[in-house]
């Protein structure tokens, strides 16, 4: 920074400590470590001040200072993003502004089915306090325990249970967003039906905190799952798992909601590397689908219902093996299998990363081409692809080759991407399923968005964010 | 016009009219008649050349001609709008454009669950083409005969399955658009998750073609209904349709796909002017709901689950009598009373209309203080307020007191409008549940919306069609 912008920017930081006080700030450089890295350990930011405003009114007070002193803010909430979009930048030129403590429920509505909660809510907690007045908010997800409401709608969070509720944009009713220029923009309606005048929420959602701070919000809760099933199915090959789907949305219709998607090599590494963990059937095979059915009437059988899903699909040789969890514990160990697959691929060394989606029809042929051009261009590597195939979502995870230098492999991180993500457009996919852009993407979107997409992406920008102060350069 | 204008418009319809062709235009009087006046009558307007292009490159090259020349363009679909949206202005310097002939269905991806048609497109015609392939696409309203999908689109379509599909804009998953400068926007992609970057395509949902002519939609299938049952039923009173509401989502949770809200008066009506209707109950009642079930997997009972439904309810005192549909027939005879609702009251004279929605729980709430209010202003006036109750939004109707001249019942719309708003905004509702601005409600938006809601939405405006000619003088 020039010594003008280090005295404004000191000057910037003396305010805000003012206005949000002791407890709403933190600037030691230990107790600000854990919000300037990313989890995974790919970015690390620096900042002279982290703030934690305890309300709406002191958030806008600290925009209105960074606005009216041109400096960068970088909002965060649970920091469990996958892109970088919550670090700020290693210069030291950003203000970290979190949401942790606003973590209000302000009102649930069980006629109404909808709740109203600050932003900082973790998402765990909403699922309870839902569930507490009988309601249902289905949004699930890997770090559910420690995200928050505000990072899920700033990235439009998807999960496990899009197939039959959506994505995070399909959930929310209404926001309270402080502007980049520090005004309150309160839109935390609570209806189902409005179509008066353009609807102003849905810039937000999914914009990484680049267009405005998202402080509270609406969402839609539903009736609650009475009865549930889950059962771990060996397919016959992986065309199998496309003729599943279609086969369990044909007999189960809406009370298929989860349907994931998991190789044999990424069992056997949950296996070596996950205490607890067994194998629910008596030989491995190369691809496994979990299956989830819910039913939210009174008297709706999950249980019978995927008693017949896997006794037609065994029938016409879709799938050669299965079991059905018969208790809840049952039901948790299969899920244990499916949520330790990252963990259990750290163990197995360098990673590099793709969350892509394409058509669901395309998903088998997509993995076929992919495979062969990362197996080609490195002997040795290992495709771990798992995820939520339902929705042609999959996590295209490539381990080094066993014995490879973990820093060399990694180096090779944009070479890689580069070969998916070129097979992903041919299909017709996305290479930012549900991770978003952040940081990580960022050249990624500037390399395969349309230059049309692109510029108005960046009037959008402009029209809001003038001056470029909102989590600058993620996204665009 | 100015004889500049008049110049200037001459030499782009000349253009416009060879791009075209001549199965592309229509500028005589009584073949355009129809395309200038809305259905009931409320607009009617000019122009000097209405188009109908046969593919998306021919929209393209006309919207090119108009931002070149600064002609404004008025984008219409089925002419079925309520709010007078794609009426073009009186003055006769703006040309229409119809989407009427690009009614090619593109393509049905079964296995994605996705479906790509051209905006024109008429709805029923989009659901038909899904049954075929055994899907459903469930978005369902009165219009569906003759609106066409771009409608459905600019508008953010509700009718009568929101409770389980949602609105249109959550059925959307890509579109192709003409921006006001001519060039052609392709995001027609088919992807349930998909976070690269700003979500473009939301910004020309519900915004009634003032920000680009949408050509072209990838929409959402779902498993058919297998199994349907349908309940007309008469409530204690008003206030045990909220109860009818969590009781029914409660037993049949996900099931519920429709739940409307009838008034005795409106049942008189339709018994009285629409033939070959019958009470299908003994005696009449003040409040009636009509509920559909549907169950889209193997096996599953709608009609068990709606019978359950009943017995509660009866056993609870909730429901005083009903009856359940026992064929197709029946089934069509029971929506065919709530249908009529609106034919049936035009014979009841002139009415003023409020498209609104309240929280469900503050519905009986709003209907007794509206009631009130507008009986006071005008005694004999009958309200007959109906619809989709289960996402908190009714058609307030305002029938004119029997004998009172119809012009002069007519001349207070505004006056009563500004009673039942009020009220409306006083519950945090919204003025414009599901019919959109248009023309009819702009001095509303600019006297209810909040001036920073204004300022963004004009922000928008400016962002996308700086030059203002996407259908212009509507909504903003």
């Amino acid at each position: 920074m020039s010594s003008e912008a280090n005295a404004a920017m000191s000057g910037a930081v003396e305010r805000i400590r003012e206005i949000v006080g002791e407890r709403g700030r933190i600037s030691e450089p230990d107790r600000l470590e854990p919000y300037l890295v990313e989890w995974r350990g790919l970015y690390r930011g620096a900042t002279p001040l982290l703030v934690r405003p305890a309300d709406t009114s002191e958030v806008a007070a600290v925009v209105a200072i960074c606005a009216e002193t041109g400096i960068g803010l970088v909002p965060q909430g649970g920091n469990t993003g996958l892109c970088g979009g919550a670090i700020p930048s290693p210069g030291g030129d950003q203000i970290v502004l979190s949401l942790e403590r606003m973590t209000r429920v302000r009102d649930i509505d069980a006629a109404n089915f909808t709740m109203t909660v600050d932003a900082g809510c973790v998402l765990a907690d909403v699922q309870r306090a839902a569930a507490d007045e009988d309601r249902y908010f289905p949004l699930s997800l890997a770090a559910e325990g420690s995200c928050r409401i505000g990072g899920n709608i700033s990235t439009n969070a998807g999960g496990i249970n899009v197939l039959r509720y959506g994505v995070m944009r399909h959930l929310v009713l209404g926001l309270e967003v402080v502007l980049p220029d520090g005004r309150i923009w309160n839109g935390l309606r609570t209806l189902r039906k409005n179509t008066f005048g353009y609807d102003l929420k849905q810039l937000f959602i999914g914009a990484e905190g680049t267009l405005g701070i998202i402080t509270g919000a609406v969402l839609e809760l539903f009736p609650p799952p009475r009865s549930i099933a889950t059962a771990w199915l060996a397919l016959r090959d992986l065309d199998a798992c496309v003729e599943l789907l279609a086969a369990a949305r044909d007999a189960a219709g809406d009370m298929l909601v989860a349907f994931e998607l998991m190789p044999g090599t990424g069992l056997e590494f949950v296996l070596e590397h996950i205490p607890q963990t067994r194998d629910p059937l008596a030989r491995p095979h190369i691809w496994y689908a979990l299956l989830e059915l819910a039913g939210s009437g009174t008297g709706d059988s999950a249980q019978q219902k995927i008693e017949a899903v896997l006794e037609g699909a065994m029938a016409n040789g879709i799938v050669v093996d299965g079991v059905i969890a018969t208790s809840g514990v049952q039901r948790a160990e299969l899920w244990k299998l499916r949520e330790s697959m990252s963990e259990a691929q750290k163990k197995q060394g360098a990673s590099i990363k793709h969350d892509i989606a394409v058509p669901v029809a395309a998903l088998p042929e997509f993995m076929r081409a992919a495979t062969d051009a990362v197996e080609a261009r490195l002997p040795g590597i290992r495709v771990v692809a798992f995820g939520h195939a339902g929705d042609g979502n999959v996590h295209f995870n490539l381990s080094q080759p066993p014995g490879m230098d973990r820093i060399a492999f990694l180096e090779r991180w944009q070479e890689f991407n580069r070969i998916v993500h070129d097979i992903v457009i041919g299909f017709g996919g996305s290479i930012s399923a549900e991770h978003g852009v952040g940081l990580l993407k960022r050249h990624e979107l500037a390399h395969y968005a349309h230059p049309l997409e692109l510029e108005l992406m960046r009037r959008l920008k402009q029209a809001l964010d003038p001056q470029g102060i909102m989590n600058p350069g993620k996204v665009l």
